[in-house]
């Protein structure tokens, strides 16, 4: 078998490994089966990512970059099998390339699919209202994202080469940064593979992902405020790497997601005969086995009740002894290989400090069976779980991370004492919690949330649909304070501002308008040339805005709306009770005959490019109506966004007003237009 | 005169300044008027927030502490003459108090309204929407906030003694963190009398808020992944902290807000006769006189089209020529003292600076008048600006900053050049642009936002209750990127979340439910115990339900609706019409019929607790109606929040069903409740 050179992908070509490249062996056979690294022009990449992919990226829309990601995601799945088929030698298994490579062109559906549903249609992403701050609204606030002008420079650990890449690249790339990967080089391979994959599609504009096989050299030093470090790694490398006095002098925005010392806890409720009891040792027995331990999410410490203890490690010891280990790619096989021989040294050190505190009850790394592979040769090791009898008085069970199948189970002796033992992890990216429970569930979110990034309570009414411990998903954000690294990445459209600016802009309404693309109440009215509901999706202008006539509502038309729809709430049918009420002068109209008033008094009848009425949004009654008032409607349009070939989503601002031109009421009204 | 002993708020007790005290002297006189340092115990400190300020604020819920807030204000304002007697020494006018200690009490308030309408009535704060992971949602995600568990330092900046501390301390305590207060000690006699205010008032819970008055000692080497240093001050001093070996290897929060290199643009369209150009110069003109241009937001550079820069030094020197500088205390003064000799020194330097790389074009500090004070004693000097004729080529004008009333003119060629421009500063506090053009506004936001944190736009239509290009504003983030800081701080409610963690929590709607304390679609119904529109507000339980009986949608509805109402909508009348659309098969009833129906089936009609529907959230139809079809509705309690003291907000989530149970139509009504 001829060795893989790993090579870098640098202002668009391809660099070989340089004469310094380092070998990396097989986790299996501990052969060398690639070679990866080399000194490469760092400031070239800067400039080709800052000066070609960060514009051609811009000048795309949100839209248009999601649609992106969704190609690139149907790509990598129709070759997928060849990334199944290099990542065995990483130590992984089938059901591990589930997480890595799955998981990873998952991440992209999903972000691609939030692209378009959660983002404008456009360039500048608006955060929360706008905000007034004088009387007649001249004057107007409104936070905005635009991209980043610079770069993001991942530097990824080895454990997921695929989905550790991608769960970067995708809100990146949404947003609109172009990005330098990273890999770690013991997986390298992979990574480089999926980015030639990528690039091969010729999906991504030029620019838009560059790849470092080998070393960072000085990149970090060439950073500016517009770009950001995202991290994933050992607190250790992290620490190293924020220190860096470059980045911290410009402020350069670094991200971390560390190991940390997460937790399970079983719920003080849970008896060994409950579903949850079950669910409890599968969540745990997956966590210890799964990338063999190798997850930054991984259970480290199982925190039982006292009472519980015993019934604990007998259930896992049962369960784990049917794990069987060895060769990645063999159906049988549970569980592989650590990903190098120094990596379980480096696991094998730390089970001896935890050997000072704690007792091994399960797992001997001297003995126990590897099926289709050499135990010596390949990096494998077997399931080892600790007993601390005194977590109170114990420090290194909760800041000594054994990165591999090694958990550490503890007693606690109530609700408040499991949290407290959660929280000396010092922050961590995953606690779980199984409890039947609701109430413990919520004293464990208040006492440990702090400590968390996430929080995973699972019981017999969600486990049908749990998604593990263990995995983050693209919709949550997946980080957590202190040793877990103090940052966020993913949460759904959160971790697409992380590659944005957020910015304050003040302005007039008319200035609002034209920078975020939609009406700003107060901004000069354009009037619309034809009825709006006469005019194409793509014909309607932003502030196109109509006044309809006037329509009296009469004391006869609330009576009879009130028989006609049932509703005879007695604001609308007895005066003297509507007095009593301290919102209401008289018998007032219902809001739902102003809103249906409305429509009659908006509504083009004939057949044209509205299709649908598809809900209203914000609608707040601000002045009650009593009969003998005219109403008359000002209709604008207020925002679009495209939604198929054929048709989009028109958004627009409503307001009922009185005979004094007073607010009754507004809305959002929402239709699907043809274009 | 007696020296006032600036005292150290620590753990309930006032300590006077210690041995090694330092004197601080009048900025106007140059005597000595108190002093202010010592040693203190920094661990009882922070034991004193962790065990006593930090579980008595987080008893209370979002509102209780709002309520506070307002109360500190109206404390506050009462007492604000002491402030603003004490805070003439500073060197600041009274127009400058206006900002300081008027500014400071008005973030209060703003905090304490948006508290109340912005934030729920409890102790969790929800964040975005639940996430469905599974088809049948028994298992979702929810992000919610709670407040971290450690200690907010709050280290400020000697410009704004009061607003400086009360900005921070705002959204800190509507969090539900205990703060320890360490304004810089030249004005610090000034932030101790707002302390000793607010502490004497008894508004504040124990350990809520503590002081230092002189040095943090190793108070930053016993912080923990629960706490947050937020700092105002130099970029220096900012990355001197930043790099703490204690704030880095613990991930705490670092939050910094650093003076930076703020421009303002004059806009390519603004001739010297348009209304925009005298703002601009007003605006420039105010930026280097209030508090003597001792402004991290101050217009540091001033951006001209080059066939401008004449007229606008021109208008500036006019303008200035009126500034009386002087005693701070005087009516007619507009202009006082720097803080102290040591900072006008310290500006006289950086202006050397400056004129190596531009002229010197108005103000002359060897040569200026000074009215009722000693020019040399007290810490004067007068506005000068400098003229950069080649800025490309320079590097100084956008990196060096004289922290006083100086400022330098430079010319532009277009848009993209003025964006370039003002992009050298490689981060910025505030950009202002003074244009009456909506399209340069939008050039400049997409070209600029991405490296500052506000943009001011301002004209003709906005100047009447534009707020000034250097005023940060509590509903929005103050803060910048790279050079300044690459921190937010405030920004509304956005600002209340730097001190608490997000944490995304997995589990069953049951348990998501008990964690929010409001109503999660899939939780186990809980059958209302009388109809819930007669039950008052304090006796209704999230999830209460009730379902209706059915009532058949027909033909004639239809028909009848369409003609009183006035929508005759073709998907309504028109059979063939409505089967052309690509949603309808046939005619469907109006929307606001099925929701005037369904509040025809749920409405209780008697007089009772419901006293008003208010508004609607959320309306989205899922399914057309046709005629004959029966709808039945489904109505939960989803969320309570109090409002006065005699009734409350209660949303409930609404569903309207067909005879299939399938969803017709889901939104979220609003209504005031009597408790």
């Amino acid at each position: 078998m001829s060795i893989i050179d790993v090579s870098s992908f640098v202002a668009g070509n391809w660099i070989t490994p340089g004469a310094n490249a380092r070998p990396i062996a097989s986790a299996v056979t501990g052969e060398v089966i690639a070679q990866a690294g080399g000194t490469l022009d760092y400031q070239d990449m800067l400039d080709h990512a800052r000066n070609v992919g960060g514009p051609a990226l811009r000048k795309m829309g949100f839209h248009d970059r999601a649609k992106m990601l969704k190609a690139l995601a149907l790509h990598l799945s129709e070759h997928k099998q060849a990334l199944y088929d290099l990542s065995f030698d990483t130590g992984a298994t089938q059901s591990d390339h589930a997480f890595d490579i799955d998981g990873g062109i998952g991440t992209l559906f999903v972000f691609a699919s939030k692209g378009r549903k959660e983002m404008p249609d456009g360039h500048v992403l608006v955060d929360g209202d706008v905000e007034q701050f004088g009387k007649t609204g001249v004057f107007l606030g409104q936070h905005v994202f635009t991209p980043l002008r610079g770069v993001a420079v991942h530097i990824n650990a080895y454990n997921f080469p695929v989905w550790g890449m991608l769960e970067k690249l995708a809100p990146t790339l949404l947003a609109g940064v172009p990005a330098i990967v990273k890999p770690a080089t013991a997986t390298s391979y992979v990574t480089e593979l999926c980015v030639r994959l990528m690039v091969e599609s010729g999906l991504l504009p030029e620019g838009a992902v560059q790849l470092i096989a080998g070393g960072t050299g000085d990149l970090l030093d060439r950073l500016t405020c517009q770009d950001v470090v995202s991290f994933t790694g050992s607190a250790d490398t992290a620490l190293k790497l924020r220190s860096n006095p470059n980045i911290l002098a410009n402020a350069t925005r670094f991200t971390a997601e560390a190991d940390s010392l997460n937790a399970s806890i079983l719920g003080p409720d849970v008896t060994p005969d409950a579903p949850e009891f079950d669910l409890f040792i599968k969540e745990v027995t997956r966590e210890m086995t799964t990338k063999a331990g190798q997850k930054c999410t991984a259970i480290r410490r199982i925190l039982a009740p006292e009472a519980r203890v015993a019934d604990v490690i007998e259930a896992l010891e049962a369960r784990l002894a049917k794990t069987v280990i060895g060769d990645p790619a063999a159906k049988d096989t549970r569980m592989g290989a650590l990903v190098s021989t120094d990596q379980r040294a480096d696991v094998l050190d730390r089970v001896a400090t935890l050997a000072t505190e704690a007792e091994r009850v399960i797992g001997d790394p001297e003995n126990f069976e590897v099926h289709g592979a050499d135990r010596e040769k390949g990096a494998f090791l077997p399931p080892m779980l600790f007993h601390c009898a005194d977590p109170d008085a114990a420090t290194k069970v909760h800041e000594t991370e054994a990165f591999g199948p090694v958990s550490t189970i503890m007693p606690y002796r109530d609700t408040d004492h499991a949290v407290a033992l959660a929280n000396r992890g010092q922050g961590s990216l995953a606690l779980s919690l199984i409890t039947h429970d609701a109430g413990v569930a919520r004293e464990v979110v208040l006492g440990s949330g702090a400590y968390h990034g996430r929080v995973y309570i699972n019981d017999r009414v969600s486990m049908s649909e749990s998604t593990g411990h263990g995995a983050p998903m693209p919709h949550l954000i997946h980080g957590g304070p202190g040793r877990a690294g103090g940052g966020e990445e993913m949460g759904g459209i959160r971790g697409v501002k992380h590659f944005m600016q957020r910015t304050a802009v003040q302005g007039s309404p008319d200035m609002i308008q034209s920078i975020i693309g939609q009406y700003v109440p107060g901004a000069t009215p354009k009037e619309a040339p034809a009825h709006p509901f006469t005019r194409s999706f793509t014909a309607l202008e932003i502030g196109e805005t109509i006044t309809t006539a006037p329509r009296e509502v009469t004391l006869e038309d609330i009576e009879h709306f009130a028989h006609f729809t049932g509703d005879t709430f007695y604001a609308h049918m007895d005066a003297d009770a509507a007095k009593r009420n301290p919102f209401f002068p008289d018998r007032v109209a219902h809001g739902y005959l102003l809103l249906s008033f409305a429509a009659g008094l908006f509504v083009e009848p004939n057949e044209g490019p509205v299709l649908a009425n598809t809900g209203l949004d914000g609608l707040r009654f601000m002045k009650p109506v009593v009969a003998g008032t005219k109403i008359h409607v000002v209709l604008t349009v207020k925002k679009k966004t495209r939604r198929t070939g054929e048709y989009g989503e028109v958004r627009w601002a409503v307001t009922i007003l009185d005979g004094e031109d007073e607010k009754v009421a507004e809305y959002e009204l929402l239709t699907m237009n043809a274009y």
